[in-house]
């Protein structure tokens, strides 16, 4: 069995953000499944890293600039600005999409998991999600 | 309920390329559900990315090349050619399976994201995709 | 229908570990479906990759550490050691979960996909995976 409900993520500035409490606020879980979480977006990616300390969320963002640097010279598709072909390989590193256990009613998250939105555009404005769960 | 059927891309060159029609012309999709598409393979790779600009195209191309280099002297794994262990490692990077939901019986896809071939070989040859529907 | 079970595994040291082999020996496939794996941890993650040589699980572990670097000067999040924020950034990259399609009653892995434990602290412990299957 499938249910399904699409959301949309206010905007966020350029960066890593947790976005656990806005999927969580959205569905009413099965007490079995998986919880699929699909970003219709391509310069904007969904990932699961630590919870609690906010360096982390300011070190990824400044670990995939410094990986996927602006203004390269071998960039062609530049005329949405340096930002933008960056965030294209940036959200295919991380991926369009994730899935997630439930159990017991919940998302069997680690203690120190959260869903990350990973906005990669300076102003990419508010950002669609599929949360589709399969019981 | 879960329906399956595999198919076979033909050979691409080493590079990013659309290949949304070939996996929407192989199935039947139910009004709602997750499409789970896999890569039977370990040098190629799938990945949801822009699907208008060819330029975006080469720039993923060049890019994932600049990040992960041919001729590393880390590199042990060489009787296959330069190409093949960059190839496995950019694999792992961009994944080796899709997941999209369905609704109202068409992919949930966003305006600008199409399905890609990540061919990470000079001569790969055909690729086996393995193709679920979860309703 | 889902079915779903938790297992532990070993503690493994830093590095690329095929893992195949635990998955496989604690479920019963059904004839079709979906095998979902999900790690609870954020420094270590789960790829998919070659199974027969072992250079090329030395060339993964060497490759992300060229990629991701130790003590990078703009880390922030340094006091759980060099290795834990690479760690974060590696585990965002490869993923924290896989999809793998069953069929005829097996995962349907290409001749040379395993499954790997992507174990990325130095001293990362047992790590738990959540496997649920969709049929």
């Amino acid at each position: 069995m499938t249910e399904q409900t699409q959301i949309v993520l206010p905007p966020h500035p350029r960066g890593f953000h947790l976005v656990t409490h806005f999927i969580e606020d959205a569905i009413v879980l099965p007490e079995t499944g998986v919880l699929h979480i699909f970003i219709r977006h391509t310069s904007a990616g969904l990932t699961i890293n630590e919870n609690a300390d906010p360096t982390v969320q300011s070190d990824l963002e400044a670990s995939f600039n410094h990986i996927v640097k602006e203004n390269e010279p071998f960039y062609r598709h530049t005329y949405e600005g340096p930002d933008d072909m960056p965030a294209h390989i940036k959200s295919s590193m991380v991926g369009s999409s994730l899935s997630i256990p439930i159990t017991n009613g919940r998302l069997n998250l680690g203690t120190w998991q959260g869903i990350y939105l990973c906005e990669f555009r300076n102003h990419g404005g508010s950002r669609k999600l599929v949360l589709t769960i399969v019981s």
